[in-house]
């Protein structure tokens, strides 16, 4: 990445990331500013923001970016979850409600790389977490106590095969895979609920004792634009797999935000999963070097 | 096919599909007898029920098969939803409990498969539905009065595409489309449960009114034993359907159990649903003669 000069602009939705995000600019003396979405960003992020805009209100942040003058625009924290009452809001302040929801009807993919051209049509160079913050990415190998059986790497290469296999398709970055069958592929409901819905089989099926143990495999997708949607776990995401009965998780490597790190790895210790970041869609373990 | 010399054996599992095939070889005159699964065939079943086994009491059935002689024999009706009081006393007719959780955890697929090998091991020919009574299955074509706009068409075919595309996993066989986007895959859950998890997106998200209609599209996998596993849909996947927001439901034609038919067909009438016969993975929906 070329060198920028100019202050980082962080566009904050929810979550820990924004401030993640500042938190590990700050420490390195990197200047930046907070843009944050009302109605997304969580109050922490929103009482350290410069400035608090509606998402939509695609004037006024322009207008703010362009008096900031930013060396790079970062995307932090998702801004996909539908929240009624921002869409509500949203539509007064569009004229043409058609419009904007056959925005929406595209899947957050689309919605997001469209916003991503939109900043760089205006000029501005859109970066990612892999340029400003790599450390906060999952790295590569087993970060955890517990590691995964011959049984788990079969399921993680299942795993990581079909969710390349989805790649074309505007869907989930998740799988449950257990022994050899996909137990789950995320949809729009996110990871947290796909695992919940895995707990719910088997509370129903404990009894029988029948699909013991899984993996969530969780990734990018083939040519994934990263700035745009960076697949993500944290604590909660382990509390989920533990509950769901799974034995641990595997995520993309270099690929795969990491939020609240050290808490996570240890949750995950703690609850005895493992924790592997593994490479690409052959879904090999990569040894920590 | 050749011709059947002797009874036909209906294997029977659970809901209403072993009585209506029993119905369609009795209209004809075709001599069978039926061997419910205890613990999986409905009560009506197993009153007409010639035997009632367990299913895995394998060698009780052989026995009975073989004293029977049968022309050909048929699984049908499900026996894949896991009922853990069946699975309770299978553990003890099993002296191995490795073996038995070994072959749970394969799948409903290889499960089946295995049966079927199993069977014509022992001599015995297993056909299908579409051998012994093809006018359950659905036919090609628009076959409802509502009918399927273009967008409803795209949506189709990406169903049909994305389905084809996990075909090699052995999992679910629907998915739900709406607009560009894929909102649920089938997993092992089953395509009402599935339904209910878009219809519980949807309350969810009402107010903003985003993905709104869309499709059910469950068809065959490319190479699937439709002797061990067909699609099927009911009034109930109507309903389902209905709930959920959809506008219609396609499903793969010749390969798709419609249980009881004339009833399926005046709900969606009634519920302004289409369902539309489609021809492979390609999605194309087929005209009727």
């Amino acid at each position: 990445m070329g060198p920028i000069s100019g202050p980082i602009v962080i566009l904050a939705g929810s979550g820990q990331l924004p401030l993640l995000l500042a938190d590990s600019l700050r420490r390195r003396g990197v200047e930046h500013r907070i843009l944050a979405f009302r109605g997304f960003a969580a109050p922490p992020t929103r009482r350290r923001a410069d400035a608090v805009i509606h998402l939509l209100d695609v004037k006024r942040i322009l207008r703010c970016l362009e008096g900031w003058r930013p060396g790079a625009v970062i995307l932090a924290g998702a801004v996909r979850r539908p929240n009624p009452a921002v869409f509500l809001s949203a539509f007064s302040a569009f004229r043409n409600r058609r419009e904007l929801s056959a925005l929406l009807e595209k899947g957050d993919d689309q919605l997001l790389r469209s916003a991503v051209g939109l900043l760089e049509q205006e000029g501005h160079r859109v970066v990612g977490i892999i340029d400003l913050a790599p450390e906060l990415l999952a790295g590569s190998g087993c970060l955890t106590r517990a590691q995964p059986a011959e049984e788990d790497l079969r399921a993680i290469t299942i795993g990581t095969t079909v969710l390349a296999d989805l790649s074309p398709y505007d869907m989930g970055q998740a799988a449950v895979v257990a022994g050899e069958r996909i137990v789950a592929l995320e949809g729009p409901e996110g990871t947290d609920r796909m695992l919940a819905r895995v707990r719910g089989f088997r509370r129903l099926w404990s009894r029988a004792r029948v699909h013991a143990g899984g993996v969530l495999v969780k990734t990018a997708k083939r040519g994934q634009d990263l700035r745009v949607d960076l697949p993500a776990i944290g604590p909660r995401t382990m509390k989920e797999a533990h509950a769901a009965g799974l034995r641990g998780v595997a995520v993309g490597s270099g690929v795969t935000l990491i939020l609240d790190q050290p808490q996570t790895l240890a949750l995950a210790d703690r609850l005895g999963l493992f924790l592997v970041g593994v490479a690409g869609p052959t879904g090999l373990v990569e040894r920590t070097a």
